[in-house]
C-alpha cells in the first residue's frame, strides 16, 4: 500500500478489474467531496468482498456521485475464518460498537437474535451493515461481514446449520474455561459461531436448551461479570488467537 | 448475593466491618437519592478494594450525603491477576470505553502514556478513575484498578519495574502470534503489562527501542489492522483466557 500511497479505502459492490470504471455510492461520494474534499486524481483502494483489493484513481465527482478508474490489484482475495457472531441486540451506541469491533476481529457474519430478556425491540440492520462496512474499510479486510436477518432465538435454533458449532458465552457459571474449549476448536475445521445473550442474560430455560444441543460448547469468561458487548469481543479475540487467523504472525 | 437481594453495589474508601457506619461519596448519595430514588432500608453491597464485599443497608440520605450500616461479609477478598494496561490516551468516548472494558477484563492498573504520535494532549485521570470505579461496581470486582499518573513513554521505560514483563501489541508486523507468546506467560508468574500505542501507531524508533528490551514480547494480532482500543481489549482477553483468572471455570 505504500506504493500507491492510497489512504482512502472503500467497499464497492461493482466488479473490479483492470480498466474498470466504478461508480461510488452516494454517501461515499459525499464523504469524498464534502468531508475529505478529495480532488480528482486521488489514489484510492477498492474492494468488493470477492475480487481482492485494487488501486484506483478518483476520476470525477459531483453532488452524490463519483467515479473511479481501477488500475491494478494490490492484494488477492484470500480465505478468511468462518466465524459468526450471534448476539442479542443492545442499545444503539453499544450495538454500533459491537458491529465495528466484531468486524475488526474478523467475523464472517453478524446475526442479531431476540431472546426472552432482550430489552431492545428492534434492530436496524442497515445501520449494522453501515458500521460493518466502515470498520472493514478501516481495518483492511477484504470482505464485509454479512448482516443476517434478525430472528428469535427459537427461529435461530430451528434453522441452525448442523455443521456450525456454537461457543456459548454462559454467564450462568456452567461453562468450561474458554481456553479449554478453544483447544478443541483449534483441532477441528468446523465453522463456528460465538453466541452471547442480552445484558440481562439468557433465561434459564433458554440456557438449558442451548447447553443440551450437541453443537454447543458453553464457556465461562472468568470471575467478573462481563457486559454483553465485552463478552462478545473477548470470546471473538480468544477464538481468533487460538483457533483463527491470529495463529500466524501478523 | 441472592441472599441479600442487593442490586446496588458501591465502592467506598472507608473501613468495612460488622457494625461499621459508612458515609458515601456525594455523587453516590446523589445517585441513590435523585437517580435511583432509593429508600432508607435498601440493601447494598459495599467493597473497598481490600476487605472483601459486605452487605449493608442504607440508613439515611440527604442532599449530597448518605450513610450505610454494614452488616455481614458476602465475599472475602481474594488475589487477582497482576496485569497492567499501558496505553496511549485516545479521544474521550474511546478512552472511557477502554477504562470500563479493561476494568471488566481484570486489569490491576491503567497507565496512560504519551508517545510520539499520540494525538491527545491531556488525559483526565479523575475521569479514568470514575469510569474504572463504575465498571468495577457493575462487574462484581473486589478492587478498582489503580490509575497511574500519566507519563511519557520515555519516563515509563526509565522507571519501569524490572520484574514486570510487557506484552507489546505491535501493529508493525514484527510480533509473534499472541497465542505463542501467552504459552510463555502462562508458564511463569511474573507480573505483566499489556502495552498499546496510539491510533497512529508507535514511531519506528519507539518500536525499535521497545522491541530490544528483554522484558518485552512483541505480539501480532492477526492480519486486520485493529484500532488501538480493540487491540488493548483483545490482548487483555487473551491474557486472561490463557494466563490469567479465566483458566478455571467461571
Amino acid at each position: 500500500m505504500a506504493e500507491s500511497r492510497a489512504k482512502i479505502r472503500l467497499f464497492v459492490t461493482a466488479e473490479l478489474g483492470p480498466g474498470a470504471v466504478v461508480g461510488l455510492a452516494p454517501e461515499q461520494a459525499h464523504y469524498l467531496k464534502s468531508v475529505m474534499r478529495t480532488p480528482p486524481g486521488t489514489p484510492l483502494l477498492l474492494f468488493n468482498g470477492a475480487q481482492g483489493e485494487w488501486r484506483a484513481r478518483l476520476e470525477a465527482l459531483g453532488k452524490g456521485w463519483a467515479s473511479c478508474a481501477v488500475e491494478a490489484m494490490t492484494r488477492p482475495q484470500t480465505a478468511e475464518p468462518d466465524l459468526w457472531l450471534v448476539f442479542a441486540p443492545i442499545k444503539r451506541a453499544r450495538i454500533d460498537f459491537v458491529a465495528q469491533k466484531a468486524t475488526e476481529l474478523g467475523v464472517s457474519a453478524l446475526w442479531p437474535i431476540f431472546t426472552r430478556h432482550t430489552a431492545v425491540a428492534r434492530v436496524n440492520a442497515e445501520r449494522l451493515n453501515a458500521n460493518a462496512i466502515e470498520a472493514a474499510e478501516q481495518c483492511a479486510r477484504l470482505t464485509v461481514p454479512r448482516v443476517m436477518a434478525p430472528a428469535s432465538l427459537e427461529e435461530a435454533i430451528a434453522g441452525w446449520p448442523k455443521s456450525r458449532r456454537i461457543l456459548l458465552c454462559d454467564e450462568g457459571g456452567g461453562g468450561i474455561a474458554i481456553k479449554d474449549a478453544l483447544a478443541d476448536v483449534a483441532a477441528g475445521a468446523a465453522p463456528w459461531a460465538v453466541m452471547v445473550g442480552p445484558e440481562g442474560g439468557f433465561a434459564a430455560d433458554e440456557l438449558d436448551r442451548l447447553r443440551k444441543l450437541p453443537i454447543v460448547t458453553a464457556v465461562g469468561l472468568g470471575p467478573r461479570l462481563l457486559r454483553a458487548d465485552t463478552a462478545a469481543l473477548a470470546a471473538l479475540a480468544c477464538w481468533q488467537a487460538i483457533a483463527g487467523d491470529w495463529r500466524g504472525t501478523s
